[in-house]
């Protein structure tokens, strides 16, 4: 489960309290707070009367726990009365995240005629006649499906199609916020990669593209290659493909600071899993030569007698040495360490052994493979999936970019050549004159973060540019 | 395909023209399009020059061939040059009719840790614990997949999902509209009835309900039957039950201005498909006793040697008498006529027939089982599934409000008796004082139709009220 090690807006409570009026409470309630370790974000007195006010707390805690703990110093101010504790993400949550809107009026009979029966019947024959039409008076111009079988969730686990929704809604809302796309998450009630990949076909027609979301590895894999053989629109597994693409912006930028090539680095790369296997592969087809990728059992090489596909393909395109000690011997001297696997697998030291300007991407969330504080230290770049440190890789900042350039260029594939495009867009958003140890990779807040990554994407493709709706 | 007989909005125009500004073709545009049978419904002067006019001249047409016309009227007058001719039905579709929207903001960082990692963990973690939290913190409370596998679509036949799309679109925007439901369209690339099957029961976590729409018979009573079983949100197939309830309400206040019973009349009831059968169902379940149901073959009774499960119920449930003649002879002296079938199988002289306060509803769309007007002439009441009679029997009046009691009363089923109770309510919407041959029925723009409707179905189901979203 994540956890947060400083106070966090994600675990902010409203704690709902009453107080003497003209006791020293008030002035009491932040320091209670801050003597358990919170943050006070806002103090608003709802209620005013002679003999008591009512307010609401805001905090930040770090977890359930300390949320507890705060709450217990507060109760213990003299004349305090805990009425209600809220948690803001809860509240958020609330009823879902995001909603279904019409864009066409239906005020009168007028309007029903035409975007219903019998108006509508016109449209269904154009496309019946004309399939491509679809694309031009359809939601598939625009749609995309979010695909979970809920195996593999953040960090969670195989939690389940019901509670892998919520992450999923948050997708959706993040595709409309970053890249103005209509996504619905689709969460399915079945592991089983023939009936994936079967329900995922069946229901593609209304949809211009398929994010598959969270499915563990191996699996992922062929679901993504037989879904991108079956179906006409583009298939993308974010956490393999999104990662790769921002992970690979953020290495051409590192490097640009450490005045290195991308052929000529050492990188070790730990994680063989979905995200690991895609860096993998995208490197490479970007230049990278030598590179040696570590899982849990050490450096993969054709040596081993557990490889399976996905592994022997690493074994064959890697490791030309056929290095098979474990990761601390696969940085020692590199230039690049990626890390897309588990929670403080080096230290400091490890890094200590890297050449000089190295870079270190430990981007295992939340608790990274390296301390980053630690690795600042003998590093020259250091980036994480974190918020809290500067470098922050994020796939926010690729899939809402790719899927908007994929769709603009009615595109039904999705290539190698558009993901190095999208990494090459991406870290062209930063400029020389930014550039710098602490500014590798834009913010995902940073306004042409995701038209340039769709420009590039819809090129790539050969698309024409997004069309105007004005006319019929 | 649909035809209407009168120029309709939904075969609506806009021609751009450019006039000489001095002429007379200003005033002879309106009379040019009269001419041809049209009717302008507006006349905008986009630009005036000098020398030169620019007019948006829009008008309603019959149909395609009828707009061609009208063109080429406008074109005959002298000094008009035509520039664009703009479909209006078309213009509204262009991009599709929805879209997906994020109720949460994004505008910062803090925004982002609640709706999206880390905070949406801690969200996805109590849903895993507590599976039943999956309706209080996602979109599953108040939202509903539209299925289809295009076999029947509107009365255009078996023309496939993505013509069948913009159907959808719209029906998922009627949702919204009249019931404040989030509806997203799947259209589903099989028509096989196992697969229909398993890949709705594959997607069904994220929704809190099921509403099937345009599948052909026989196969849709096997699909609901089947998915009704294996799943625990409500199924409905509209083509069924929203007809069903809306007939029934109908006849029950038709009845009341005739001053009949429904245990006692006699109903001929013409098809046997998807809607015929869930008519007879319902009228059953409320009382009707005297029903003989014809099919193009004439009427169903037990001798015939062509029944399959459908048509084996029917026999065993209606007819008592063993009519085997055909339509002609079952209305002769019936009380009721109700058809969801063909267009134009009955006449006037048909009508003449029937017993005295007969009931006529010919709901087959656009062209009626018999001429309204020439059964307006022998009938007591006669209604229709148009828009430019009174009485229009429309889905619309009934699956809306059926899905808010439904999802508003987190059911898991739909029962028999929800729909009576639906039907009930939409017949008590109008009044014993507004009541009339003219009026059995309220208009889909009822302010409250839908609320009345779902308060019925949400209390059949025992369900609660729909829950404030204030509280965490």
């Amino acid at each position: 489960m994540t956890v947060a090690t400083v106070p966090s807006v994600s675990y902010s409570i409203t704690v709902r309290l009453e107080v003497p009026a003209g006791g020293k409470a008030v002035s009491q309630l932040t320091h209670a707070v801050e003597s358990a370790g919170g943050v006070v974000t806002a103090l608003d007195v709802t209620t005013a009367g002679h003999e008591t006010l009512r307010i609401d707390v805001t905090c930040a805690a770090r977890d359930t726990d300390h949320a507890q703990a705060i709450v217990d110093k507060l109760e213990a101010v003299e004349g305090v009365v805990i009425h209600k504790v809220s948690d803001r993400t809860f509240l958020m949550h609330l009823g879902g995240k995001i909603e279904m809107k019409s864009k066409v009026p239906l005020r009168n009979r007028d309007e029903l005629s035409m975007a219903y029966t019998p108006g509508v019947a016109r449209v269904s024959m154009a496309i019946a006649r004309n399939p491509e039409d679809a694309r031009r008076l359809t939601i598939k111009r625009n749609s995309v499906a979010v695909v979970t079988d809920g195996s593999a969730v953040l960090g969670l686990g195989n939690i389940g199609p019901a509670a892998a929704l919520p992450v999923m809604e948050g997708k959706a809302a993040l595709f409309k916020r970053f890249a103005d796309i209509d996504a619905w998450p689709i969460c399915l009630d079945t592991q089983d990669v023939d009936e994936i990949v079967r329900t995922v076909q069946v229901m593609a027609p209304g949809f211009g593209g398929i994010n598959l979301e969270d499915i563990s590895a191996p699996r992922c894999f062929e679901v993504e290659r037989r879904l991108r053989e079956l179906l006409d629109i583009p298939v993308f597994h974010d956490d393999q493909h999104g990662t790769a693409i921002c992970v690979l912006a953020a290495l051409t930028n590192a490097l640009r600071v450490v005045g290195k090539e991308l052929s000529e680095v050492r990188i070790a790369l730990a994680g063989a899993g979905a995200a690991g296997t895609a860096v993998l592969r995208l490197l490479l087809a970007a230049g990278a030569h030598n590179v040696v990728v570590c899982d849990y059992l050490g450096a993969v090489h054709g040596g081993r007698d557990d490889l399976d596909d996905s592994l022997r393909w690493i074994a064959d395109h890697t490791n030309a040495e056929s290095y098979s000690g474990d990761l601390r011997g696969a940085v020692k001297g590199a230039d690049v360490f990626i890390g897309v696997s588990a929670p403080g697998i080096l230290n400091g030291d490890d890094i200590a052994t890297m050449a000089d300007g190295a870079v270190v991407f430990a981007l295992a969330n939340p608790e990274p493979e390296v301390s980053p504080d630690d690795a600042r230290e003998h590093a020259a770049v250091v980036a994480t999936g974190r918020s809290d440190y500067p470098n922050q890789i994020n796939n926010v900042l690729a899939f809402p970019g790719v899927f908007r350039g994929l769709l603009d260029a009615q595109a039904s594939v999705v290539t190698q050549e558009m993901l190095l495009a999208a990494a090459r867009a991406l870290a062209a958003v930063v400029t020389d004159e930014e550039l710098g140890p602490n500014y590798i990779i834009p913010s995902v807040f940073h306004a042409d973060v995701a038209s340039t990554v769709a420009a590039a994407v819809r090129e790539s493709a050969g698309g024409r540019a997004r069309t105007g709706m004005t006319e019929a």
